[in-house]
C-alpha cells in the first residue's frame, strides 16, 4: 500500500516550493528529484507568493531562519492555504532559541499545516508552546523507545487532534499520527544521524508525497518516512571499506532514486496503532 | 577547436565572481575548480564591487534572489562592464514570478551580458519582456527538438542580434548563438535533469570559458556546453548498480576534472548553422 | 599525543555554532559530524545569542558575509566570550575587499579569538590591519615554503603574541603557533586546493577540537590540521580511475569519519619549533 504512494509521486512529479535552510538545501533538492518530485526554492518575500502559487506543496523549514525568510514563510504559507496546497512545517531547533520557538508557534497559529515533522524535542516544544494546542500533555520521554512508545503514540495522536495536522516524530522509532491512527515505523539506521540534514531531506520528500497522495495523506506521510529509512538501510548495505558519512549521504539519495513501489512495500517496517 | 578552449581555461585559471543561488552554489564552485577556473562568491552590495574588480568574469544567477542580492547584481554587473569583464546572466525562473522576470529584464537593460544562458522557457520570457529586444518573435516551441530546430535556431540568432549577447539555450538539444552563427549541440543525457543545478554549474563554468577565450567567445561558450554534456555522458558510463542521481552528480564533476582538450574534441557533438 | 585530541572530540561530541558561508556550509556540517562533533548553524542577529549560548564553540567564517550576518558575528562573538567559549575566526578573503578586511579587523578588536585560521595572505592582511597587532612584521613571503619557513614561523609567533590568539596558517606547509611554540605540519596534498572549502571545513572541525581539548589548545588546533591533511592523503590513496575533485571531497570527509587516534598519531607529520 505504501509502495503505491511513491509510485504516485513518480507518476505526477509534484512541484514543491521549499523555504528551507542553506545548510542542507542542495540535498533537499536532490532528494526531491530522486523520489520523482521537482524542487523550487525561494525565500524572498516579494517572490514567494508567485512561486508557491505554481507549486502543489510548500515545505517550510526554519533551520537558518532570518527576518526576511520568516516574513516569506508567513506570506507563502497563507497563500498556500488559500490555494489548498499541502504545507509542511519542519521546526528545526524549536526549543533551542526563543526566535525559533516563537516563529514555529506563530506559524502554527496563522498557517494550517498538513504535516508537522520534527524530532521529539521540537514537537514537544510546539505542543507546549502553541495556543492552539494548549492542553496537550507533553510529559513524554525525550526519546521514542519501546519503553516510552505507548505514551509517545498517545502524545502524537493528541497533538495531531489539537493541531489538526498530521504529526510526524522521527527518531530511532518514527511515529506518524493523525487523531485516530499512528504509524509506528522501525526503518532506518542510527548512522543516519551522522549525516547532516536527513531530517530536512525527509521533510522535502514528504511534501511531495502529500501532494501526490491527496486522498491518503497519513499513508503518504508514512510512506515518505519508510522510504527514507529503507534508503538508509539499503545505502548502508552498499558501504565499502573506507566509506564514511559523506559517501553514505550519496548512497541514501541514490537508494531513493532507485526505490520502486515493490521495494518499498517489501522493506517498509511498520505497524498501525 | 573546442578542445583548445578548455585548455585555455586550465592554462589561465580565470577567477570568476559568482552571485548565485544557495541551492547549487557548492557544485558551481567545485565545477569551476574542476574545469581549471577559480571561484569566488559574494552577494553583499558593500562587497561585490571590490570582489568583482579582482576577477575576470561575473556569473549572475537569480535562482534564489533577494532584495539585497538583487542590488548586488546591478552593482557588480555595472562595475564588471566598466572593467570590460565577461558577464553571464542565468535567469533562473524568469517567467515563474514577476520579481524574477522583472529583475532579469531590468538587468538586461542596465548591464551588458556577454552571454545569456537559460532554458527555452526562460529565454522566451526575456525575449518577450525586454525593451531592448522588443520585436523578437518568441513564438517558438517550448522545447528544442529536431522538429522545432529551424525556428529555434532562428529565434536564438534573432535574440542574440537584438540583445547583443550570445544566447545559450540548453535542453535536449542545446543552442549557442550569436547573430550569425548557431552551434547546435547534441551532447548530454536526459538523466542530467534529475540532478539539481547542472544548468547553474554550466553557467559558472561557461563564465570561466569566456574569460579564457576572449577572442573566440562563441566557441568558448559552445565548448562549455559540450564539456558539460560530454561529462554527463562519461559520468553515466561510469555508473554502477545502485548508483543514482547523487553519485551521478559526483561523476559528472569528476569527468570535468579529468577532461582534456583531446577528449573534448573527440566527444563534442555539434554542427554550426 | 595528537591522537588523544581527536579521541576527546569523539568522547565529548562538542556542539559548535557556525556562522559560515553558504558555499561550503554543508561540508562544514558533515565534517563536524565526521570528526565526532555536532554542528548548528545560525546567522540571524535575533537568533545567534541564544544558539551560541547552548554550544561550546563558535566558528566565524566571513566567506559570504552580509550586513545581517556581520551583525550576528559581533553579537555571537561577544556572547561566546562572556561564556568563555572557544571562538575561531576564518577571515576568508581578508585583503580581497575593504568590507572583508574591515570586518575581520574589527572582529579582532571586539572579540577575543582562541584561534585565527587562514592562508598566509589573509593572515598577513590581519597582522597589518589590526590596531591590536600593529607592529607585527608581515614582510614575509606569500607562501610558506622550506625557504621562507624561518621567517614565517617567526611571523606566526609574533602575531600570536600580539593578538593573544593561536595563529593557524594553512598552505603547502601548515603552521600552528602561539607566542612560544609553532607546530610545522607537512600533511596534506596539493589536490586538496581543487576542492572548494577544505579550509572552511578545517575551521569548523578545529573549533570542535578546541572545545574538546581546553587544556591543550595548541595541540588541539594542530591535531585538527593534521587530521585534515592526513584525511587528504588517505582519501587520495583511495581514488580510482576517473575520480576527480567531487569524489575526492567525499573521500576526505569519509577518511575523517574513520580516523581514530592511533591512525592520527601514526600519520601526523609535524615538528615543533
Amino acid at each position: 500500500m505504501l509502495g503505491k504512494c511513491i509510485e504516485n509521486v513518480r507518476k505526477t512529479t509534484p512541484l514543491v516550493h521549499n523555504i528551507t535552510n542553506y545548510v542542507t538545501v542542495n540535498d533537499v533538492a536532490n532528494v526531491l528529484l530522486a523520489c520523482g518530485g521537482s524542487p523550487i526554492m525561494s525565500d524572498e518575500p516579494d517572490d514567494v507568493v508567485d512561486i508557491t502559487s505554481i507549486c502543489g506543496g510548500l515545505n517550510i523549514n526554519i533551520g537558518t531562519l532570518n527576518k526576511s525568510s520568516i516574513e516569506a514563510m508567513f506570506l507563502a504559507g497563507k497563500r498556500a492555504n488559500e490555494l489548498d496546497h499541502k504545507v509542511l512545517l519542519d521546526p528545526v531547533g524549536a526549543g533551542a532559541s526563543k526566535l525559533r520557538t516563537d516563529t514555529a508557534v506563530k506559524l502554527m497559529d496563522e498557517v494550517h499545516f498538513t504535516v508537522i515533522r520534527g524530532n521529539i524535542s521540537e514537537i514537544k516544544t510546539l505542543a507546549q508552546g502553541s495556543g492552539t494546542t494548549k492542553g496537550v500533555d507533553a510529559d513524554v520521554a525525550d526519546a521514542v523507545t519501546e519503553e516510552s512508545l505507548d505514551s509517545a503514540v498517545k502524545f502524537a495522536k493528541d497533538f495531531a487532534k489539537k493541531s489538526g495536522s498530521i504529526v510526524a516524530i522521527t527518531g530511532a522509532i518514527d511515529l506518524v499520527a493523525d487523531a485516530d491512527r499512528c504509524f509506528v515505523i522501525r526503518n532506518g539506521r542510527p548512522e543516519m544521524g551522522r549525516i547532516t540534514g536527513t531530517g530536512c531531506q525527509l521533510s522535502g520528500m514528504m511534501t511531495a508525497f502529500l501532494v501526490a497522495n491527496p486522498d491518503n495523506l497519513l499513508e503518504g506521510a508514512a510512506a515518505a518516512v519508510c522510504t527514507m529509512g529503507l534508503a538508509g538501510e539499503i545505502g548502508w548495505e552498499n558501504m565499502q571499506d573506507g566509506d564514511g558519512n559523506s559517501t553514505y549521504r550519496n548512497r541514501i539519495i541514490d537508494a531513493i532514486y532507485n526505490m520502486d513501489g515493490e521495494t518499498l512495500d517489501k522493506g517498509a517496517k511498520y505497524e498501525v496503532r
